[in-house]
Formats: C-alpha cells, structure tokens, sequence
C-alpha cells in the first residue's frame, strides 16, 4: 500500500477557518506534521494521527527543511497518510512549494489543500476589504524577508494601487515604511499591524504610514505580525486616528 | 429579535473548500442571497434557508447592487438570519466591500468570514505556488476590468517581481500581455489561463506571456477565466510546452 501527503492550509488562526477538505484530510491522517504557527486546536480533527511539531521560527532553534521533506516522504513510502499542516494557505510564503517540489521529485503521491491565508483572514476580522472598486485596484501579498538578505522591491510596489499586506516585516518595518515614503506612497495612507490576528489574543494597531513604525512599537505588537498598507485600512471597524473614509480617498 | 447578515466567501468552487464558518452560517441562515459564480452544491448546507439569486455578469441582465443591498437590510432588520454568499473571498473584488458598508451605514449587525479565493485556490489545484522564494517574492491579485474605464497600472505590474494572477481579465488579455511586455516583462514568462478552476469542468492552458492571447483563444477557455502570469507558473504540474524549472529561473 502506498501512502500519500496533503499539503494542507490550517488558515490564520481561528479554528472555525479550516475548509472541509482540510477536515476530511486530517481525518484520514495517520501523520500530522503541523508548523508552529498553526493553533493546536485543529488537531482534535486528527483524531487518529501521531503528531510531529517540526515549527521553526525566525531566530529560534528549527526544524531543518529538508528534514521535513525527508519525513514526509519517508512516511508516505510506509504507506501513511502524511498531514502537513501549514499556517494560512500552503502556497503563500511558508515553503510550501519547496515542500511540493520535493515531494514530487520524489515520486510521492500528493495533494495541495488550499487554506484562508493570514493577509485575507486579518482583513476580514478588521472590517477591511483588501479590495474596493474606489481605493484599491488589487492586493498584494508579498514577504518582508528575503533569502540572501534581499528584498522586494518596494519603491515599485509603492505605486502599483494596490493594497499591501507585509508578512513576515514586521522586524524591519521602519526600514519598510521609509522605502514606501521613498517610492512615493502618501504619509497619511492609512496603514496598520496586527498579530495573532483572528485569535482571541488578537492586538492591533491602526495609523497611517508615516507613523506606522513608531506606533506599532508603542502598542506593544509582537512578531509575528502582518502589515497591511493602503487606503482600504480606513475602513477598518472602530477605527480610531480620525481615519475617516474622506481622508483615504 | 433583530437579524445579522454574514458575509461569506464560497471558495473556488470546489464546494469542499468551503469553511467550517460558512458551513455553520449557512446553517444557522433564514435567507441565502447568492452569486452566479457560487455553485449550486454549497447549497445544501443551508437545510432551511429560502435561496435568492441575485447573479450578475459581464454583459447579461443583472441584479443592481442597491437591491441587494436593501434587500440584505431589510431581511435583517425582521428578524431574519441572512448568509450573503459571493465565490472566493468577501473581499477579493466582487463588491464585498460595500455591501460591508452599506450594512454598517445602515446599522445592521454583520459578520465576515473570509474564504478561500480563487487565485489560490486554482493555483493550488494546478500546484502552482504562487510564491516560491527563487521564482516569487510575493503575488498580486488584480482585476482587468475597473470602474470607469480606468485599468491597472500594468507597466508597473510587470516590475513588481510578484505573480501576478488577474481577475475578470480575460476579455482584454491581448492588451493586458501587451502592457507588461511593454513594462519589461520578458516574453519567455510562463503564464496561464484558467476557467472553472478547482471543478470538473476546469480547462487550462499554460503557456508564455508572449504567446498567451493567442493560446487561450486556440485552447477555447471561456469566461469567467483567471490569468496567472509569473515564473511559478512554470512549477504547475504536467506542464507540457518546454516550461522546464530551468527556463523559469
């Protein structure tokens, strides 16, 4: 009997956000290899599964990739049904195409099981459409921490109208910011940071982005946090900053 | 008693990517407003819910925007459970946004519960990651089509050195391709074209920036579709056309 892995997303944080599929794929587990970014309540869908942390997080001790990789396969060649549970979407930053790729160089059955990623999940539990059809003309995704220390490009992401949400910037969000203000992106665009989105511990800044860097330290954010950038951000529920709808047109 | 809207993004299609929030509004639903794009499957979750269809598309007779937006409120302010159900995410394009605030400014109690879009959701079903830290550093989801003619910025789209995946792009993808070729987007860019992603009747083609228009119109994709256009594109599974891991990097 062969076995085969699910590449799966566990969403950004709730518990509530996992897809039916991500349900079905953990019920069928005999392996959970899960991120340390996923909340432990999702496992109780991995009724029968053994369960591997194999977390790693900026600075702390880590799981090496291809130790997971290598696990994976390993598992999946005894004939288990492998779980590998990312964060957010598998596919938006996170390696999980590394994941895949290795996995298909393999010769091991797989499949991608595509989750509710942190940038949309924070979004919606801040009241913030990323998109609207009179302050932004897309979304963009994009990670604040390159391999080879190098970085987007973000004096061109200044000016593509579209709204930015930043994982994994939170570090470097001075640096950020500044490069934004370089490229030519208004001050007052309204900007927030937020952490554990979605989750009850959830904290939040909103402000705009000539401000961002000093009042994310000021409200005591702690990484990991997301980003997110544009005039969309004025309509985030409750919103205090006189970030009124007039201001972000 | 006073009613609630819930804001409910369907996912890709496929109705297993539907989330266990949505599940339980649908659930708890007296009224189901619901797109054109939704399919009809997710239906069955809403055991006892009266279903109004509300679709709008490109070029046929549609529902004005106002309507649904009264009819929401007024459904709520008797009483009434209401599930708004749009495809993908809430609040990736398709008018989310405003309804939001058309319920806020109305005083209506709403929830949102994002889901699963359609860009991530197609990718992942052609295992197409839409980062990679070599090919991605990060993806924008844009729409082709705008309010009052206007259009994405597309010259600056192509520098971004994110994927792009284009929503409601699929009628003017001879100009879109046109404007990023002539941002500098090298010619060689894998790029590709989907329609009914994540579903039985999904069709794709998978081919070069340069080359794009004319393949889609040969491989008979129809509208809605979806455009992915980036390096990652290169890494979709079963790629035939010469889209080898080496050209894309």
């Amino acid at each position: 009997m062969v076995g085969k892995v699910y590449l799966i997303g566990a969403g950004p944080g709730d518990p509530e956000l996992l897809t039916l599929k991500a349900v079905r794929a953990l019920g069928e587990a005999d392996v959970v290899l899960v991120d340390d970014l996923v909340g432990r309540e999702v496992l109780r869908f991995a009724r029968r599964a053994r369960v591997i942390e194999v977390g790693k997080r900026g600075g702390c001790k880590s799981t090496p990739q291809q130790f997971i990789e290598r696990l994976m396969a390993r598992c999946a060649r005894r004939g288990r049904v492998v779980a590998r549970l990312k964060g957010g979407d598998p596919f938006v930053f996170g390696r999980g195409g590394e994941e895949m790729l290795a996995l298909r160089a393999a010769g091991i059955d797989y499949e991608v099981v595509p989750g509710v990623t942190a940038g949309l999940g924070i979004a919606a539990a801040m009241d913030v459409p990323v998109t609207h059809r009179e302050l932004a003309h897309g979304v963009t995704f994009v990670s604040g921490h390159l391999r080879n220390g190098t970085e987007p490009d973000w004096r061109t992401l200044a000016l593509t109208g579209t709204t930015l949400v930043v994982y994994m910037g939170f570090a470097r969000v001075r640096h950020i910011a500044a490069e934004l203000l370089a490229g030519g992106m208004p001050p007052c665009t309204p900007a927030a940071a937020v952490s554990s989105g979605t989750l009850p511990g959830e904290r939040r800044v909103v402000t705009r982005l000539a401000r961002l860097a000093d009042d994310v330290a000021r409200a005591g954010i702690t990484s990991p946090a997301l980003l997110v950038i544009g005039g969309v951000v004025s309509l985030a529920r409750g919103t205090a900053a006189g970030l009124t709808r007039r201001d972000a047109a």
